[in-house]
C-alpha cells in the first residue's frame, strides 16, 4: 500500500498518514479524521515521538484502574481502529474488556459496521456498538448513542482521541474515563479521570504489558488507584514538554567561541560599557576601558579572553586569570542583551571549565553584584555555590562570591 | 456552509476545518491537506492562536525583503488558497508580486487549474503556474515544476506550508525563501531565509500592513534586511513557546493555601524531618520537632504557619514571624519532593508577601543554606536579593541572607 521507502527518516509517520487517508477513502475513518490525526502528529513531534517516563507511570495507573473495574469497556473510533487494530484486540482480550464502536461523525450505522468488520478481520471475537440505542444523559445528536450492553453498563471506559463534550458527559454519568490524548490541554485530557498523553500506537501495547505485570499484584493495584491525580499527571507532562522546548530553544549550534584578538577589542570595550550602564559590572575609571588596556590583557600569559559568536557576530565574552593559588578567577562574563536567554551563558561557562582544567585549577571563583539576579541564577544552575559576601560601601550594591570546584 | 454557532468557543477553528474538508471534496485541497491543517492547528494552539511579538518583527523583516526584491513571487497551494484567498490577492497587488500555484500532490494540471480559478473568483487578476514546464534543479517528480515566468525568474519566493525538500531546493537554486510555517522545527522553517511562525490567516494581512508601512522608508528596509537571522528568529519563537508552556505547566488552580491547624501538625513535622535529611533545613534537636512545639507556634500571635494544598492534600508549608523591627522573618518554606517544580513555591511566596503587607512589614528576610540552589533560584526569581552571608562553623554549609522589600 505504501510508497514510502523504509529508510526514509519519517517513514513511520508517512505510513500512518497514508493509512489514515486510505481508510478514509474506504469510509472507515471519518472525513474529519485526518485533521485530528494531524493535530496528534504535531503534539507527538513535540513529545519526541517517545513515551515520556511520567506517562509510563500513568499507563501503569491506568492498567490498575482497568484491572480494578467491574465492567471495563474500550471505546473505538475510526482513527484508533486503523492505527492500532491488533493492539486494541489484544488489549481487550487481556483485560478482558468489550470493544465498542463509538463514532462522532455520521452515525448512520454504516461506518460503525465497517469499523467493527475491520476489527473482526484483525482478530476481535466481538465488537459491539452497532445501531446502539442507549443514551448518554445530557448529550445530543448522534454522539449520545452507546450500547446498552457496553458503555451503558461500564464503570470505566477507555477512550482515545475522544470528543471533549462526550468525555465530560461520561464523567457526569458516573463513569471513570481513561483517555489517550496527545494534547495535554484538550478538554478530554483535562476532564478525564486519567489521561495518557501518548500516541495510541505506543500506549496500547504498553498498557497491555502493564495489565499483564499488575494482574496478580492486588497490593500494587490498590496503591496505584489510590493516588490517581490527573492534574498532577498533566502538569508533569507539560513540564516534560517544557524541558524539551527549553533545550530546543537555543541557538547552540550557531554559537561558537574564539580566543579574543585585536579585532575584538572594540566589541569587548563597548559591551563592557553597556553592561556597566546596566549596573552589572563594577564601574571602571576610563583608563581601564581603552584599547591599550585590553591589548595588554590579550598579551598577558595568565589572562584568558574569549569571545562568544552567534554565527560570525561577536555577542559576548569572558575574561579570567589564573593565579598562584590554583584558582581560576572569572573577572567578566557578558552577553549582548539581544542574545541573552538562548544558552550562550552556559556555553561560556563550559569554556571556563575547560580553561580551568587545562590550567590545573581546583576552583573557579566569580564575584557578582547582588542586583544581578540573572547571572546568579545562571551560575547556580551551572553548579556554583555562594561562598562569600563582600560589603561594597562605595557602591550601590554588594558583591557575592560564587565558587565551583573543578572536576579533573 | 457552516453549522458552527458563531458563539462557539472554537468557532473560527471549526469553520476553518469545515472549509478545508469542503474544498478537499471539491478537489482544490489535496487529500493530504487536512492532515497538514491538523498539524498547523496544534502548533497554533500552543502559540495561543495569536501572533507573538517576535514574530511580528519577523513579519516586518519579511516585508522589507519582499520590497527590496526585484522579482518576488507568492507561491500558493491548496490549503493556503482556501484559508486566505482574499489576503493572498490583496498582498500580491500591494507588493506587487505574481501569484503562482505550486502543488505537491497530484500535479495533473487539474488541481492547479481549480486553485487558480478559485483565486481569480476571489479577485486575482492573474494566477500563473498551470502546466508549468520550468524545473527546480535537483528535485524530482511533479513537485519540481515551476512557471518559467514565475519562480524560475524570482529572486525571492514567499511560500506557506511548503514541503521541506522544495524549500531546500529553492535555496540551493539561489532564491531567497520566506516561509510561513507554524512548526518552528519543520525543515522548511529551519532552511528558509526567514520563517514566519504564524497562521497564514493572521500572517498575510499583517505582512500586507508591513509592506504598506515600510514602502517609502528605504533606510528602515536596509536596516531590516541587513540583520536577517533565521536561527535567531526561530530561537525566539521557541523561547516564547517555552514561556507559554512553563506557565501552563503548573497545577496552580489546584493549589490552595490554608492557615495551619492542629490537624496539619503531623504533616509539617514529617515534612520538616525529611527536608532536614535532604540537608536543606537547619538540623533541630528533637524537642523542636514535636507536636507540642508546633502547637505552641500555631498558638503564638506573632507566628504564621500556612499549609499548601494540592487539591486537598497538604504538600508544603511556610512558617514565619513578625518582629518589632517591621520585618517578616520567613523561617521555613518546604514543599514535598513530588510537588516541586509546579509553581507551588511561587504561590507560597505570594502568601508571604500578603502576610507581610497586612502586618505592616517593610522587608521579608529569609536565610538559606548555600547548598540549597533550587530555593535560591526561586527567591531570586521572586525578586529577593542576597544581602548577607553567615558563616556556620559547626554546619556543613553556610547561610545566605536574602531580602525583599515589601511594596505597600
Amino acid at each position: 500500500m505504501s510508497d514510502v521507502p523504509a529508510n526514509h527518516p519519517r517513514a513511520l509517520s508517512l505510513e500512518l498518514r497514508e493509512k489514515i487517508e486510505y481508510y478514509r477513502q474506504l469510509g472507515i475513518v471519518a472525513n474529519a479524521g485526518p485533521i485530528a490525526h494531524g493535530r496528534g502528529e504535531a503534539f507527538d513531534y513535540l513529545l519526541g515521538e517517545t513515551t515520556p517516563t511520567p506517562v509510563l507511570e500513568d499507563i501503569y495507573t491506568a492498567a490498575a484502574l482497568l484491572l480494578e473495574a467491574k465492567y471495563p469497556v474500550i471505546s473505538v473510533n475510526g482513527n484508533t481502529a486503523v492505527l492500532a487494530p491488533k493492539s486494541l484486540v489484544s488489549l481487550s482480550r487481556k483485560i478482558p474488556a468489550k470493544l465498542e464502536v463509538n463514532v462522532f461523525y455520521g452515525r448512520t450505522g454504516e461506518r460503525e459496521k465497517k469499523i467493527a468488520d475491520y476489527l473482526i478481520s484483525q482478530g476481535a471475537p466481538e465488537v459491539i456498538g452497532i445501531n446502539a440505542e442507549a443514551k448518554v444523559p445530557n448529550l445530543h445528536s448522534a454522539r449520545m448513542r452507546v450500547d446498552k450492553n457496553g458503555m451503558a453498563l461500564a464503570d470505566i471506559v477507555l477512550v482515545s482521541l475522544e470528543d471533549g463534550d462526550r468525555t465530560k458527559a461520561l464523567i457526569d454519568w458516573g463513569k471513570k474515563v481513561i483517555s489517550i490524548d496527545l494534547n495535554p490541554l484538550s478538554r478530554t485530557a483535562v476532564d478525564a479521570t486519567l489521561n495518557i498523553c501518548d500516541n495510541v500506537i505506543r500506549a496500547l501495547p504498553l498498557l497491555e504489558k502493564a495489565v499483564q505485570d499488575l494482574r496478580t499484584n492486588q497490593q500494587r493495584i490498590k496503591e496505584l488507584t489510590a493516588k490517581v491525580n490527573n492534574d498532577y499527571s498533566t502538569a508533569r507532562v507539560l513540564r516534560f514538554l517544557n524541558y524539551r522546548l527549553r533545550n530546543l530553544a537555543t541557538i547552540k549550534n550557531e554559537f561558537s567561541i574564539l580566543e579574543a584578538t585585536e579585532k575584538h577589542i572594540n566589541f569587548i570595550n563597548s559591551l563592557t560599557k553597556s553592561v556597566i550602564e546596566e549596573g552589572y559590572f563594577y564601574p571602571q575609571s576610563d583608563e581601564f576601558n581603552t584599547a591599550d588596556y585590553m591589548r595588554s590583557k590579550l598579551n598577558s600569559e595568565s589572562t584568558y579572553v574569549n569571545v562568544l559568536l552567534a554565527r560570525n557576530n561577536p555577542c559576548g565574552f569572558i575574561d579570567g586569570d589564573v593565579r598562584d593559588d590554583h584558582k581560576f578567577y572569572l573577572n567578566h562574563l557578558a552577553i549582548d542583551k539581544r542574545y541573552r536567554g538562548f544558552g550562550g551563558g552556559k556555553i561560556l561557562l563550559e569554556k571556563v571549565e575547560k580553561l580551568a582544567v587545562i590550567k590545573d585549577c581546583q576552583k573557579i571563583v566569580v564575584k557578582i553584584f547582588t542586583n544581578c539576579h540573572a547571572a546568579q541564577a545562571l551560575f547556580l544552575k551551572s553548579g556554583y555555590t555562594i561562598e562569600g559576601f563582600i560589603d561594597c560601601i562605595k557602591e550601590k550594591h554588594n558583591l557575592i562570591v560564587m565558587v565551583k570546584k573543578v572536576i579533573l
